[in-house]
């Protein structure tokens, strides 16, 4: 299958080490930092990360791990 | 089993390099783009994307990994 | 197992190629199309489909593969 | 393991060809009807089953297969 | 991997026979009952159970088998 | 691949016998107490638990175990 060559999961292993923006499912909230890990099931560990979240304050994260199924979409940061 | 010659993953594979529709689950919200990767999860890597939610301005997204257990469909752009 | 003989899914199969229900979970949203395609996650290719939001005008859409996940019941068009 | 011999899926297989309260996660909706198959993600196919939503007329299905992910518990019928 | 000695299910296997607390995800629903049987998954078969709902009557259940996706957590009856 | 060496998992594994945080998804509720045990799929066991949801009186648990499809992230308390 042509397709496996360019798994959407290789997409995101592309951006360990950079800057990403992780929605979350749900409730408009927005994970921006540096991604140091990344597995199949797009768990994530960020580090230096700020959490938003609309009309809140933003929080800030020196590393966390979260889990995959929360996650809307990865993108890089712009 | 004769069903599993069309599974329905295949026709989103036969989707890759055109233009789809995504709908997110719960959210009416719409993801239109160049679909550059699938799996069999349905994790999507989009490119050249517009996002619409109701009532909201569209944001463009260059290029988007959405994870596949947020979608409710995917189809042909119109 | 006897129960293996006539797995859920098994009674799935059996409406290919006939026009079904599909009831979204949580939104009271309705699928009423020709099933194309399955596969054992219940994810579902259909066709000549009508989507039914209670309050809301039915759309149409010629093909369109729904995520398994999202889907809360499966039964054959009355 | 001693808990294999007597794992939950069992108890439901128990209940094939017996009638059984399905209820769905989030929605106080019930299902009460034959058990026709079960497999082992709990996705059920019944038949002559009654749908109750409070607040609202009971819905009758012939014939109906729910996907196991939506259902918080199942129970002989009383 | 040390931690596999001391899997989170092993402290689920360990309350089977003894009353517990399970709580279900996103409702404050609580089902307190004695645990017959557990699975990988959390799916658990609970007898001589009741469930509490905050501000609604306690319901009382013979037997009920529970899907593991639904519970938040177990803990052992205080 | 290089990414599998700091597979995110690894991250909760070496938290172990530490106090972490970990916030449940869609509610704002956070539980904080030492890690006893976790496995691949985030069910986390944990005890001396303190319970949190905005606007209610903290709880304490324990002995508590998880489901990790209910976490939205885990992180070493501050």
């Amino acid at each position: 299958m042509v397709n496996s060559i360019v798994l959407p999961i290789k997409k995101v292993f592309s951006l360990v080490e950079t800057k990403i923006n992780i929605e979350i499912k749900d409730e408009r909230r927005i994970f921006v930092g540096k991604l140091v890990a990344v597995d199949e099931y797009m768990n994530v560990h960020i580090e230096e990360a700020v959490e938003r979240i609309p009309g809140e304050a933003d929080k800030s994260h020196d590393s966390l791990v979260i889990r995959g199924n929360n996650i809307l979409s990865i993108a890089p940061a712009a």
